[in-house]
């Protein structure tokens, strides 16, 4: 996706590129002289802001950016999150706003999927119950599950969720992609219970969004087979938390594995850590070794097309929540 | 593999087919009236064996027909074990006669090669690890590993390697395949220590021959690279598993992961269920749901080829201990 340029020349100059993160950035070198940057932190954030052309969203763990946003005042015209998700920054003035949002589309898809099909195949051959048995030194024969052949269905039909149907297709595994629109090889919402009460395997990788927002309910649970699996790599609150324990207790489903959750970081008083058949991952499905480093570079290239004033890429439709798909 | 029949027709009518393992057998059934079946155990193998026109190795860790093989006296012209793995009951005198020894070539691979994806998988995410935290209630970030990109070294180019290695690339993980002979597309012995020391993985896949006992020691896991990770889906004698131990207690690799061991049952006092970084499974890589039902199907197909004077498949080759490849 690529959007008009975002206006006239920045005021300041060189530009002044404000980072939400007092982390060292890597490849962020490469700017001398043509950025000026400067660090934000939850607290200076809304006293910086309205000085800064762009903001570039580094921590995209921090909801600051929501509550810091001027409203009508001086504010940057570019923001970049080194997430792929953009629901934590977004908020009805940024959205009504001519500042042009971008994100880190690309870097985690490969990664996800990977991360996914581990969990595919680490419950369908039931490895975490192996390492149990490892750890009571007990020899205990069991019979795997054959991935081939069976059917998983991807809630999500961005990038990530269209990596994941890559991935899993080539261990000869059944896909189907439920998206926002159905469209060739994507089925609508419309299709989602049909789809989701035959799958095996029900993938959560969707944006957080209105319409996404709780779409694991008790129902959606309830729909699924015995013997399904669901895997959340998306955002927490796509899964209605007490429903999948629910599901999970009472055996409507056979295991489930996530990744993020509704609060994160999760407490240790969380009962999600021992919910039976559960498997918890402390959002880490994107993130393999050099990520950071991919961030960087990708933040570096969009920087470069802005000060040349060429168009951007991975621009977010600021009203659906997300980059629209090919 | 085909081969001619095994003679003339049996000297009993009907034959007499003599099963290792009291166990119900799925789909013998189809047999009824044209085999009398016999069942026998460890105790009373070498007092019926001279009786039996087919033994079929049903209890495929049993070595009690290398011990109760008839030297020359009359014995069974046909034996088939419901195993890839011969090297349990191949013995001199069986080598030597005119008995042809057939296997179950085919029914494990695919089961095998999803099983060594999802330890490789498993091994990149750190899943292990997020299992023992998830235990401790520990929200630890941590960052995983990239698999497409990485190099895998398969060592054994029967059925089962060609197989880890066509789901491997399907991860885009770049391979190479070791045999006994080099041919297109497969290394032979004399490259196996320069891939191994450029390999992410190495994953274990031979028949256990002469040429291959003990083929893992101490000099071939000093040539790994510290990042490396070894599987073993194999033959337990392929490795010499206290040279293993060493290489992962003075982190000459990374990890390993034993799903077949030199004794089997691994008894509670073995050292290896606790060495550090070593997944220990419980010779299960091949067994997914279903899988005696296959077992059985395939031996009466083949069965009913004898039975017509047709050529049997999946002869091994008794010199060898293994069925030739294409």
């Amino acid at each position: 996706m690529t959007a008009p340029t975002t206006g006239p020349p920045p005021a300041s100059d060189p530009p002044t590129l404000l980072v939400l993160d007092a982390d060292p950035l890597p490849r962020l070198g490469r700017l001398t002289g043509r950025a000026r940057v400067e660090h934000a932190d939850e607290a200076t954030l809304a006293e910086r802001l309205p000085h800064a052309d762009v903001l570039l969203v580094w921590d995209f763990t921090s909801h600051a950016v929501r509550h810091a946003w001027p409203g009508e005042g001086p504010r940057p015209r570019w923001v970049h999150t080194a997430s792929a998700g953009v629901d934590h920054l977004m908020c009805p003035e940024l959205t009504a706003s001519d500042t042009v949002v971008t994100n880190a589309r690309g870097v985690f898809d490969q990664p996800i999927a990977e991360y996914v099909a581990a969990l595919v195949l680490a419950m369908a051959k039931d490895l975490p119950r192996t390492l149990e048995l490892q750890r009571s030194r007990e020899w205990r024969h069991r019979e795997g599950q054959r991935v081939a052949g069976t059917r998983a269905c991807v809630v999500g039909s961005g990038p990530i969720g269209r990596t994941i149907v890559r991935t899993l297709k080539a261990l000869d595994i059944t896909t189907a992609l439920v998206g926002r629109t159905p469209r060739t090889g994507i089925h609508g919402p419309d299709d989602l219970d049909r789809l989701i009460a035959r799958a095996d395997w029900v993938i959560a990788a969707a944006p957080l969004t209105e319409q996404t927002y709780g779409m694991f309910d008790t129902r959606r649970f309830g729909v699924m087979q015995p013997s399904a699996r669901f895997i959340n790599v998306g955002r927490g609150q796509l899964v209605v938390e007490d429903a999948l324990a629910e599901a999970l207790t009472k055996r409507w489903i056979a295991g489930a594995a996530l990744d993020v959750f509704e609060h994160e970081p999760l407490t240790a008083d969380s009962p999600l850590w021992g919910l039976p058949g559960l498997i918890v991952s402390p959002h880490m499905s994107g993130d393999t070794i050099g990520w950071r480093d991919e961030l960087g570079t990708q933040f570096v290239e969009l920087y470069e097309r802005w000060e040349a004033g060429r168009p951007l890429l991975n621009v977010v439709d600021k009203q659906r929540g997300y980059v629209p798909g090919r």
